[in-house]
């Protein structure tokens, strides 16, 4: 049987990429030297099979969306990748699977030049825990509690693709399934839209849990309201047909797993989002709640982003 | 139900206590400004319920030895810490569980004036993921792989102490049980001693998976084998007892969980260790695998450590 040490040598060892890393996997610990100018941002996101992922899931996806929400993580407060650890808590040792999942994992590391600097594997309950970190210049990280009245509320991309590749998954029958399921299944951390809005917007969060879920995050810790648009809302035709075969129009606010961003920018700095692929989809205010403009009629939207343990 | 908001908000938010925080829990990552001077070591260790504690443990001494250990690697690093991530995974929301693990964990975590800035809480098998974070001079951490031929080798503390108390839990009746079953529940991570051995060790390592096991790899990673002399071990009278009842005399020397450092000095140094509370207990040689002498007899140890999967 492959031991603990010969496992990580073996599918998660690989060259460092960064010069901030002075030393990797294989000690007590890595040592980081954060450049001057820049905190470093840290994040950590847990998986857990049958909670966030269905048991038999394809290993290269499992590895790339491991990785990926946390990066989306680094992405809403505006950083630059740099590296992450693993914990690994495993059944048994499966190489098949280990490589299949290594490979989806470094697939998208490499792609954005991330070190795995460091982790733990044990025998256990299927359970992966990355921690991610990266550099933000000093004092400019976008944080959730600075949208200010007024201001406009943004996203990056589509709502509701992956609810639907979740929906397609149970059985729902769509004509073309393909970017949903991809979505659902390799989401795509939205790094360089994040770093780009340093200096431009106000308060942002990634969608990881829904938009009225993680909206309501911004909303609550800077004190405000907002009033969203439902006719602005970007939703692809398939989830336009989705909506209209099952009246289910709360799905692509509220499914989780979309990480796009979502970001409120003063009104006065909206010029400078002309190269930012986004959609404007509301305004914060002082009013209290979260609100839904839907063909006139203002609806309190509830909380239905995805709590665990409820 | 409570949400995974009001949980985090209500068991683990505290005022941090290190200015190098510069953004703690709540936001999607957390911020660390690295002073000038210092590299940030970082480390992770997950504990899984059945392998690394027993289902029903004490869960003050859960949230104890869940950072002791992650803080034992920053020790034998040299650096001092300075914040952590919790990661936990969690079969129910049980309030009192969560307030005692929480006492367990803050009690230490205050008196090293360590801040938890941030984690991740999800449902699933009960898994628990601490990752470290610690300050330690530029280059100047005690790495594994410097170890030198003529190097003193030597330990903090006393050996097979927490493998005693695991032999207690396990039917063992030892007339004094307290310290054993105290080094096996609470281990005290030596962070002071960690920092002292800046510039006077060569290599160094925490005996988590025992001393062989621990030792063996300074040796693998320095390239280098040594010597060690039985009758220098420091055990217990209670070890002693325990040796002399079973004959298993390799049972300090491979269990894990002690916490204590193992750590090499050149001879010229070793004046230097003269505040330093340690046991010198062997040599480092040209000569392959790691030896110990017994009654004048050399024998080749086996790597009996603790190996996951196995």
């Amino acid at each position: 049987m492959i031991s603990e040490f010969c496992l990580i040598d073996r599918f998660f060892k690989r060259s460092n990429l960064n010069n901030a890393v002075t030393l990797g996997i294989g000690d007590d610990c890595a040592l980081l030297a954060t450049p001057q100018g820049y905190e470093l941002a840290i994040t950590t996101d847990t998986m857990v099979e049958n909670i966030h992922f269905f048991a038999g899931c394809e290993p290269y996806d499992l590895g790339h969306k491991l990785l990926a929400v946390n990066l989306s993580d680094l992405a809403s407060m505006g950083a630059k990748p740099l590296a992450v650890t693993l914990a690994l808590t495993l059944p048994k040792v499966d190489e098949g699977w280990l490589t299949l999942f290594a490979d989806g994992f470094f697939a998208l590391a490499e792609r954005f030049s991330v070190d795995l600097i460091g982790g733990d594997t044990t025998s256990g309950p299927l359970t992966l825990t990355v921690q991610a970190f990266g550099l933000v210049p000093n004092g400019q990280a976008l944080k959730r509690s600075v949208a200010l009245p007024g201001d406009i509320i943004c996203v990056t991309g589509l709502l509701g693709e992956a609810g639907l590749g979740l929906k397609i998954k149970q059985g729902y029958d769509c004509k073309q399934p393909e970017n949903a399921l991809k979505r659902f299944n390799r989401p795509d951390p939205q790094i360089e839209i994040g770093q780009a809005l340093i200096g431009i917007a106000n308060a942002c969060i990634d969608i990881s849990d829904g938009l009225t879920g993680d909206l309501g995050h911004i909303l609550y810790q800077s004190g405000v309201g907002a009033c969203l648009d439902w006719e602005a809302m970007p939703f692809s035709e398939e989830v336009k047909s989705y909506i209209g075969a099952t009246g289910d129009w709360m799905m692509p606010l509220t499914t989780g797993d979309d990480y796009e961003l979502c970001f409120t920018v003063s009104p006065d700095k909206t010029g400078k989002l002309e190269n930012i692929p986004h959609t404007k989809i509301g305004v914060i205010d002082n009013h209290a709640g979260l609100r839904l403009n839907k063909s006139g009629q203002i609806q309190l939207l509830q909380d239905k982003s995805f709590e665990h343990f409820s």
